[in-house]
């Protein structure tokens, strides 16, 4: 961290400055400029979190030098990690690809749904049973009866399972049935849920919040990392802007920022950016092209009748084609994805 | 809600489309215009809530007309609300202010605390028992030795309590204490907190969520709102945007259209907003000025050893100095604030 | 366009709107809901554009329901536009690369970029020879004279060239020298310049406004062809949002967006989106598998000596290596570019 | 400025930064810290503008420390500047006030607006006459016939006049007319247009575009400054983010911010902001009370009549009103504005 004096600042007011950091165990570097004296701080900046710099007379602004996160840092950990779920690689040579419907609403609809991506290749079944909907009337989801659903379709298919949680009674049921939790944007930065997410040590899908720098979404899957679960998987799934011409604005920029600041694996979800499913292939070929380990896709085996979020959602058929296009600009990039 | 056709949909579609609406009770108006049909509906659009009409054959997109939130609504409630807090009344024609430290760190700091905002007129005192902080590796709060320490503040001095909750558990240990729950910025959308401070009810002071709209900031109170608790009490705290110099950007555009669109009291936290000392006396005096009917505000005895959020932190004195103008500036508009 | 009335709105004043549409010549469509009455608008609503009905007692708000561009809808040409810029094809089958440097520095850095882009496959030469830079202080362009080695690295070459016009007096320059204009992002909105490029019928590439959304990016357009020409080319380089750690955010989305509203091709700018090289290459590739047209990056012999944008660009050697991939990329989506 | 080594750079990358440093005579200050070395430059850095040292090898990034303009900066000139335009003094002790119509559209309505806004103790007439409009189907403008009626208004009320210039042609009408140009939102980065309105000496009201930062708006003023002409006055007008219930949001932080960062006035317009009448007045206290110099306003003898931007305007009787209430705040704030 640098310390940036005022211009009108006394060597009085640099002294003391260097004597609370002295007094911290922190190293000091002095640099006299033409206008302002800046003051180097060397050593670990974690005991300065909750001490305010700024107020002290002479100091006009602090400026980070090093992330704010170190578990989840490249700089940490140089290699990139693989998620090992139950036997699939999330990271790895492999492109990983979740699908299913936003919501669990019949054992019919989940197996219809099951069957058919597992056709395309995909490794995961996705299905919500606790929903957070931003209008209180809207369906809410199935809760515990759409998780044994969703283990029945696990024994049919062999997907793995991945449910969104919130809330810590939701944790201690699903952790019954999943192979792997969800942390949903709207929850991002609800750090009591990544604390207890991270004392399982169940594998854990993080979504971006809807207005989360990668910085602040890294320091989320240190909240998860910092309880002993290093199993976390980033889930890019569009940022808030003004344009509203699709829901929300995928940040495919954010695939190559995170694989230059962590070793985490990380996906796309296309269907909840977009809010449209004409643009869910582009935009899934994009961030496959882009480096992406994997993707997160809505499939409904009847969009139009969908409880949540029909709109979004691919047809099977739509779908299988998708994984086909994928499969191929997978190998373009020596990776590897099967469609059956 | 108004459903658009496509210019080359059929008669067919616009048919099929209206079939749907009858079987759901809705009531339909056709409208054929140069290029495209629409289609008004008619009742209670809630029932449309989980039907994915855009999916249809030949269907453009729907226009929304009405509000997605009611109880929270000035066309279900045209008169203004008081929010009573144990006797004190929020968006009368007083002006409340909430003051006190970020983070509550002793018993010695909050009660320096509270006897300096009780002189400067101030209704409640604020503390953070359980804070949510962005670094894992930041300090989290007293927890419930904290909420002890400010319902001795309360006894001392006579002011209101108010505290951040996170979890059920902490809603179940505030419950005890406080006079008003907060819900923070970051779980404005943690639709399973808002449902249990719902079932309390005790107030409920929401702050709006970094990208959350007013529209979403409604409808996150019709969550509290639709358990049955309608002591709700709105704070704009600052949006997330592409401007750097203010930690968020305080939308005082809100005030003005908040009071148009619902009968819930709204006040201002500038400490947040700006994360800067300096900037919250001017956007105090602008928070009133614009019609809000209260004020958040960060005070310690000595901001340059806060454990949290100093930087942002008014001293006493200042805060006195604020309270002063605050008193003259509500006189100027009819209403009115007394310090002591 | 529909006209929402206030709940308590009037006959009287449902009447008197109707009479103002009536006086203009449109039709007009009355739909008497449960809670509000709207008027549906049938005809040109252009007639609208300066007339307030917003303001008229008992009115609401105003609901567009078509798009408010014309020339450059879809709906008014539904097959996809190719514009010929003296003999390359923008938004046919073959993917077209612009490169080069930001600023034309020299004619031998020039004539070296040149060659190298020649090599790669790149169809046009970009440059700047008038530099819109963000502070007075830094290097702004060798204007007529930076034209002319342009003009000579046609001649060497075979590319067709490009450059930014910033005023009246550097397109009567520039006219003389280029193939195509270019538009660029901070003077999207410059309606004066946009009519001058239009009254012109050079071939134009438009830049999309750091905070334009695809609607008034594509009313931009309108403004060029209304003027008769319309030869316009989309360019998307990055829209602001609040994410620091790239310098735009690369709005991928856009491209399956405008590929639905317009007929006009669209080409994408990684360079200035991220304003970093190393991101450049994996956004370019997802902005082919993302379905642009084409793309425009920045190439300079030696990027570390560049007096402009160093950082994001490209050497000859990983521009070469790029162009490679897109060839691949292009080929799996039933496209071709031709690597010499 | 601070340049930033990798954790993994070599001695010699350090030395050969500091040779490229020492050959532009700047100076040196080496700090190794426990994970990274930083080299912090002294010395005049706009050497620097057009070098890319962040592709030297081993650097990792460049913190800038200094703000990028000067002559608009605090640093240097402290005191906060008077713009006098012909004997009204923006920046003083008085609050000043411009008001008219946004559109000139005739002689009547300019005369009828110009002499209700005098009797409300305005000092100056605003009037567009070149109107950049998003839609080429809109009302453009009356040109030079609107300025020479704004000269006859000038003549009958006494008040200054401004109106907006959108080219060099317009300057070059404009200049003979009015008091003081204008440079639109949409033209903030038009670099073009800010230097030919600094090589006239006529003061400049700027107005911050759409999505600048209050750096880009400095930057901005500077290059008007940078040709001599230092009589600029800020003004502003909102910015875009993802809310949709204003047109813009304003940021009223921004004030504040402006008067720690440069000595220049800053006044703000509260109709483009929102767009909707109804809130300007709310807004213009709010604006008033954080320490603006003064309010741009729109009002319209007739605003349902008016060709251009109707929903946002005040009709002279509510205009009236808010300068009173104006009034009250400037001298709670030891400022003035006189109602006639």
């Amino acid at each position: 961290m640098i310390i940036v004096m005022k211009p009108e600042s006394t060597q009085e007011q640099v002294k003391e400055v260097c004597g609370v950091l002295d007094s911290l165990g922190l190293g000091i570097h002095i640099s006299e400029g033409a206008l302002v004296t800046i003051i180097g701080v060397i050593g670990d900046k974690r005991v300065l979190n909750d001490v305010p710099l700024e107020l002290m007379p002479g100091v006009d602004k602090l400026v980070p030098i090093m992330e704010s996160f170190k578990l989840a840092s490249k700089t940490f950990k140089p290699e990139a990690s693989v998620v090992n779920v139950n036997g699939v690689q999330i990271g790895g040579k492999e492109i990983v690809i979740m699908a299913g419907p936003c919501a669990i609403e019949s054992k019919e609809q989940l197996f219809e749904a099951a069957d058919s991506i597992k056709q395309a290749g995909a490794q995961f079944l996705r299905g919500g049973a606790y929903k957070p909907r931003t209008s209180p009337y809207s369906f809410q989801g199935l809760e515990e009866e759409g998780l044994k659903y969703m283990a029945e379709a696990r024994e049919r298919t062999g997907l793995k399972i991945i449910t969104e949680v919130i809330s810590q009674k939701s944790i201690e049921i699903a952790e019954k049935y999943v192979d792997m939790f969800q942390i949903g944007a709207r929850n991002m930065q609800n750090f009591y849920l990544l604390r207890e997410v991270g004392k399982t040590k169940k594998p854990v899908l993080l979504k971006r919040g809807l207005s989360a720098t990668v910085e602040e979404w890294l320091n989320a899957a240190e909240y998860i990392m910092s309880e002993g679960n290093y199993n976390v998987v980033l889930c890019e799934r569009g940022i808030r802007t003004f344009e509203t011409a699709t829901r929300n604005t995928l940040d495919i920029s954010a695939i190559p920022v995170i694989k230059s600041k962590t070793h985490l694996p990380v996906i796309v979800d296309p269907s909840h950016a977009t809010g449209k499913w004409e643009y869910v292939a582009p935009l899934s070929r994009a961030s496959i092209a882009a480096g992406a380990d994997g993707l997160m896709i809505e499939v409904h085996p009847n969009p139009r009748c969908a409880l949540s979020d029909g709109p979004q959602s691919l047809t099977p058929q739509n779908f299988h084609q998708l994984c086909s296009n994928i499969s191929k600009i997978a190998s373009l990039l020596d990776r590897e994805y099967k469609v059956d």
